[in-house]
């Protein structure tokens, strides 16, 4: 049986869970809004950033409360303060893909993406979406493997970034500059969330061994490292 | 006269001042490295940003075992937490300022920034460092009204990045897509090296308060909001 601050723990740790849940539902859908030009998901996708925010909340007071009330030494206090930054990154993973939906909605009703790009920002898309599950799923298996994995599976993420702007400085560009900025930003902004994915993994690495994995530094675009 | 535990918390402020004013430092020479194609800046500006990384890891020690050891509640609490979270915004500072960097490096021998746009991106780079050297302030102080002051004056960070849109986006523009990408990826990263100024300065606030500043979301980009 669980003691009422197990329970507690137990609680913050399904609010993380259900923190990303919602935020791998948000990329998902922003990238449909984005590439279909579909503004009522877009629409969606915006308004339920709402609730991630109420719910990051929500655990940080919980977290806050049960360090004064409980006091946790140890691995206890390991959890709580673990928990606050996963939720910092799962708060800023939401506003990300609202980002995303926003640009949806702002080149309503053409695609911000032109064609030769969809089936790249899909797969950005797809694997931000996998890369948030799969993070989910490691903050309550603590699999330390799977954890592992997910910066493994970021370096696609990395690959498809270079792609996108390999594609754009192509000299046999066609879109234009407005295009060019959507895209750049796009791009940016499915990189940053799939870092913050594998950030929460790194973390669970930490509350299980102890171990801070490599501190998370984001993978250099090709317009920044040469 | 200050106990040890308190001497402790101090030093644990002295760590946040230190990093924002180092923060504060590199974006100001990223920012010369960038308009000046000055590649031994660039190259400062990248190396110290480990100075900053092993500051954080240090005060972040510092206040888990504090946590740990002395179990603070109330006010003593709030401050350790408060400060886990500005160091994370501070740490994440220095990296925007790494990237500006890095973009000057990749571009050296010539500008990233075209003529055109130099005083654009001097006066964002300038107010950039403003911010955090007034945030490093408040740290300092904890005065509210200079802490609420910095919020206002980030509205002019984003007229400023307004402008470049509209620059970039005008018809006349002339300097290519690698040039627009380069300009676009780096007044992301003046905003967002702005608006973790601005949420160490909440964060302040809600130190002394005990309430939440409205929680801090980057200001919308032209791109991004209508």
């Amino acid at each position: 049986m669980r003691d009422a601050y197990h329970e507690e723990l137990d609680t913050i740790g399904d609010g993380l869970v259900e923190m990303a849940r919602l935020v791998g539902s948000a990329i998902g859908r922003a990238t449909t809004a984005l590439l279909d030009a579909d503004l009522n998901i877009a629409e969606s996708v915006i308004a339920s950033d709402e609730k991630v925010d109420s719910l990051q909340r929500e655990l940080e007071n919980r977290a806050i409360t049960l360090l004064a009330r409980q006091q946790p030494v140890a691995t206890d206090l390991r959890i709580v303060v673990t928990s606050l930054r996963m939720s910092a990154d799962l708060e800023r993973s939401g506003d990300l893909a609202r980002h995303v939906a926003k640009l949806a909605r702002l080149r309503f009703p053409v695609s911000a993406v032109p064609n030769d790009l969809h089936s790249t920002i899909l797969e950005m898309g797809q694997l931000a979406q996998r890369l948030m599950a799969k993070a989910a799923e490691v903050i309550v298996s603590k699999d330390i493997d799977d954890a592992m994995q997910l910066e493994a599976d970021d370096d696609r993420m990395d690959e498809l970034h270079r792609a996108l702007f390999q594609h754009l400085l192509d000299d046999r560009w066609k879109h234009g500059i407005e295009t060019a900025v959507d895209v750049t930003l796009v791009g940016r902004y499915y990189e940053r969330f799939a870092d913050h994915a594998v950030s929460v993994a790194k973390r669970v690495i930490y509350l299980v061994t102890g171990e801070h994995a490599d501190e998370l530094s984001p993978a250099p675009t090709p317009v920044e490292g040469a």
